[in-house]
């Protein structure tokens, strides 16, 4: 299994609705990829200072499947539509489970 | 529940052996602090380009067991002797799951 972590953080005057509309694209992500095993993602909590503002947990069966997550139309039509519009830090790793 | 999500980066410089301190110094968590559900790390699979180099993604039942987690002595110990020394950049994020 391959574990993938993106953490972000949204420019300055991003709003309520922009940050809405990601969580809308990102639920609909895994009825759209089959090969997503498993989808998690949330807004920061607020209770640490100095934290990114959202992050999302996705794992595969392995790295082909996280490569054919990552090249999906469905995947990469919300990242240049709804993310990168308002991105202003990504952190990203992959790690084997 | 209560997701606690880390990414880090190491300085340059940084030795397997120093990694590997981190990696054996984290697996002995769970056992030390009972409020820990789940316990995930690993180091970056190096498929992607620019990303960070080491990922943690730790359950807690909510935000009180996650304070304690983040204020436990063997956690604490474990940041200050083997993890800030090494540490160039930490990303963090915590959302309800």
């Amino acid at each position: 299994m391959l574990r993938h972590v993106v953490l972000m953080r949204w420019k300055p005057g991003t709003t309520a609705i922009e940050k809405q509309a990601i969580r809308e694209g990102l639920a609909a992500l895994p009825a759209a990829i089959p090969e997503i095993r498993s989808y998690q993602f949330g807004d920061d909590a607020a209770i640490v200072e100095g934290n990114y503002q959202f992050a999302i947990v996705a794992d595969f069966e392995n790295a082909s499947d996280f490569q054919i997550y990552a090249a999906h139309d469905a995947h990469r039509k919300l990242i240049a539509e709804r993310i990168r519009p308002i991105l202003q830090d990504r952190a990203a790793v992959q790690y084997a489970l």
